[in-house]
């Protein structure tokens, strides 16, 4: 149980990416939690305000990955960094809440078939609690260590894992996903360019992407049996936003509204999650921590969209989430849930 | 036989919408042709380069229909128009090539269903060439009324087609189709406006997109079977740029290569089209008339992507390329086949 | 003294535009307002949420302008409605905060010649407060007409009074501003689709824009003489933002210090203005009802720019803080003051 | 006088920028010209078509600056590199047209004060010719080393220095330029990433930016007194497409008219210039080689503004229309000059 009468001391590591930039903004006006330290190894010696246009939060940045006395790391590092690091972070009593893919895969050889790295900490990840709060969320309650899972999978998973889990859909299911450019990250390179991606939309990854492995390991989960899917992820010219369409192949008997149901009551349950009367705009849920889902059907197939914003219930935000609901805070603490359209 | 020794007398009807300008522009450089009438009830009464930021072009617009004397009639008007005036348009020997839907579809009532009108010339749809030069071509040279697929259709069809013409694929095909926004034209509303769609995605349609008819129809052509398809659109945050990405299973026995060399020799075969080497962006085509094909799989399923520009290979160009053989020219005559990036 | 032991009502006039919305949105989180009544003549039989996407508003639109019993109406209407209305809504004891240009001039003549109508309420016009929160905060207070200014009146006088006031520059003065495309409105027409103004950018009103008026009449009135204003409008590729760029001559002896130091100043003692440390980027206050100022200096010519989200302290935001003034709010109660980069 | 009977050898260096590869494209589809070597640092080992998305053209890259035996070399390199090498270049009796700034500036201790590095050739400094066509087109025919301006320098020049030099204007001049992304060329940073510039505009450089020096010399050189120049430069969220609005204050007596005169009459002259009765939307000269001038009027202040394309007019389109000047070609050889939109 948290002493609510303190406020929870967090360490953001990895705080000048976009994911990270979001937390700090988040936590900076969170009710119940302070920031005790920026980590940050590309922006050390300079003030958090210094290299975020626009904020207002005025913490000094550190190099290392030391994260001082504190109840939470919260980590938005590259892969492999928070695993080398978690095992310390625990020894000194934090709980960490990661949102890198290091220990979203239970099995380390998975994670080093599609990473290409030995995993720093293989032990560590069958400790790991996968956390999508809406579908993992009493495992939440008493993990110390929280694999958030990213944007892609978050979208892919409220698509389709209700109706994988209600075992209404055949084990043979298509995600064709669309991201924002700001979930390849805030480090330069030729492809997030604002000219090499405005005015252009492109597939890529199409023989295999690495968020592919955990949603297979999380349907699969549920299925209680092979999962056949094919995901494919596209790149499109916004900053901020994600589409999931998931089609899927209801078991015979499955109508409409056998489907529909289960996602009416899943996003009744949950209020980070709307049902959505047509296919939501992804801007609709811009810079909200919401995931608003459609449940389409065109001759006998199942169309279900979820559009969430990705640096916030598709990262940050859902780290957040966690952070809320492993620490007993209402759920929705400190996250914004209100778009302001256009 | 064409008499190349004269300019090609073409008038463009529905010439201020935005394939109507692509028309216009590429006519007036087109070296065999001369524009002799635009026809326009919009900007009547005025001249088109008075209506169209950054054109050269210094014709009158005319509000009627009436094409005068010509050899063909380019027609970019709203479904129904085209084909109330089809038959006098015939009548006073031009040519029709028709970019609406109205001549698509060979079953009026298939027609009447979809558009929720009555059918202005049902005798005249079995007459019409479907034209999607590189799959339809040898038809389309002695036609009078030819029927020019638009944007989501000729990028479906070049993915999809070409493996079900081969019987490589079961007959049971998704395509999860992106369009820009200048595919909804150049007519004010809401859905079309910068603030409702810039920084946003969307699918629409789910239950079941008007141009999913003709899709159907040409696909059961080759099948010679039902063909179960689910096509869903979406709408990106850009001008001009289509991508449709197919889900095809193939057959037994069919592997990466087999499928790929289909679409190998018909790019090879076709000046308008490029196998690429990774999945295309729509902006490595955004500008040309040229359908950018690229041949994944993943785990067994077939991805085939096709990128073009709605507005060039998916509209204007593409009525273009169809003039230009059904009057024995070079194909790619007039038509612009280099992209300048970024 | 308002009475804060109940929950101030506020009509919304004009609530589905833009500015309309973007007010509804933040009332509904207002600790010390309840919506009463959402007037829109377009969505008339409608409930808000079906007109807004992702709004969570649920309150159905009224087609008339009678606010019933309110303390306040919020009015976003067309210019000429409001003047229209206003008489009658002050006859009932509602306080009105028109964002309209209709109470912005004092001289109603000079209105008459901007818009080309008949001013409905002339005699009015003297008894308005212009309402630029900073900068006339303390007439508020007690006013019962308030006139907000609008986007780019807000971002000039923000970047010129000071120095005009302070006497510190001659009356000899350049603006150029940049309007995101929002600043248009929320009714379809040519000038704010998606294909028109996406990858493009233009000045408008060169020979003179509406809004020079109401910047000549509050530069004038500090300057106490003429003042020599040349102000050009720009349309950028943007959905919220506007920047203003002023050049300001400084009087002899009067040096960058002097300059920055009346700003700071400003800054310091106001909670929605932040002094910038280098040019402010618009994204680094969209969403917020901030704006940011940046006092540069090239070869003894002043570059004052000023950022701001047109939508909030371009018009809604700044209603609501004019709201907040006159009925002894905390001045940013239910105003959003945190950027989230990107 | 050039032997038309043999195509004119050219080497583009520096080809795998955004300047580089329109220089490129280009002249792959010039009538008189044939690409012989394309020097790239970064993409040496690959094929052109492999680095550059959408390219059909297939010449390998190499890694080092030597030309071989070519007529020109155009050069599109970072600033001191062509310097550094062009002595070479003129050695082997290569024509040079540089596109960089090393010579634009007729005084090298200007440049070693803008650019802070000593100048690599400060002999070649005074022979170069600044080419500006429609400003300095006689000197171009028999340079050997061309400077061609870059895209804030022409702008502003088209707009400002017209009527400096025809003593219409004060010496006293303001220019508020707005430019695309792709300004700031194709190498990764921060500042040309997507995240951080779309659905923002700023603007840089206030306290003084390179190009003004440039300008003031060019403008000096016609006023022949000293000018009193304010320009700012403002980032804009689009790829393509520059925009210049200069403030002039008009000498006593002279009016709109005598200054429109002026600007028609050159463009009447030019076939790379046309006079705009609007203000010009950036993107209706995208694509094209054109700037579009329009000479506006506000209260007794003249108001020019110029756009046109950066990489074209601004840039790589500009160099070859040196080219084509310098090897008595037709002007405007090879280059588009016709708009599409949207």
């Amino acid at each position: 149980m948290t002493d609510l009468s303190r406020r929870l001391r967090v360490a953001v590591a990895g705080a000048t990416g976009y994911i990270g930039i979001q937390c700090v903004e988040l936590l900076a006006a969170h009710p119940h939690v302070e920031i005790t330290r920026l980590l940050a190894r590309s922006g050390a010696q300079r003030r958090f305000r210094e290299v975020v246009p626009g904020s207002a939060v005025d913490l000094p940045l550190e190099a290392g990955l030391d994260p001082g006395a504190v109840d939470v790391v919260l980590a938005a590092l590259p892969h492999t960094v928070a695993a080398s690091h978690a095992a310390q972070w625990l020894a000194v009593g934090a709980a960490v809440i990661d949102m890198s893919a290091d220990f979203r895969l239970r099995d380390a050889a998975v994670y080093e078939r599609w990473y290409g790295v030995e995993h720093p900490a293989p032990a560590l990840c069958e400790e790991a609690v996968y956390a999508l709060p809406e579908l993992n969320g009493e495992a939440l309650c008493t993990a110390d260590l929280i694999a958030a899972p990213g944007c892609y999978a978050t979208a892919a998973l409220l698509a389709v894992k209700p109706a994988v889990a209600a075992g209404l859909v055949e084990p043979d299911i298509i995600v064709d996903a669309k991201s924002g450019v700001s979930g390849s990250g805030r480090s330069p390179s030729l492809g997030n360019l604002f000219g090499e991606v405005n005015e252009s939309l492109k597939a890529y990854a199409v023989e295999g992407h690495r968020h592919k492995a955990e949603l297979q390991q999380e349907l699969e989960a549920v299925a209680n049996a092979a999962v056949r899917l094919t995901f494919v992820p596209h790149l499109a010219p916004m900053t901020r936003g994600l589409l999931a369409t998931a089609y899927l192949r209801p078991r015979p008997g499955v109508g409409h509204d056998d489907l529909r149901a289960v996602y009416e009551e899943l996003c009744n349950a949950h209020p980070c999650l709307r049902l959505s009367d047509g296919p939501p705009p992804t801007k609709s849920v811009a810079g909200t921590n919401l995931a608003a889902l459609h449940v389409g059907w065109q001759d006998g197939t199942a169309v279900v969209t979820c559009a969430l914003d990705n640096l916030l219930k598709g990262a940050g935000g859902q780290g957040i989430q966690a952070l809320n609901i492993r620490f007993g805070f209402a759920e929705t603490a400190g996250l914004p849930l209100r778009c302001s359209w256009p």
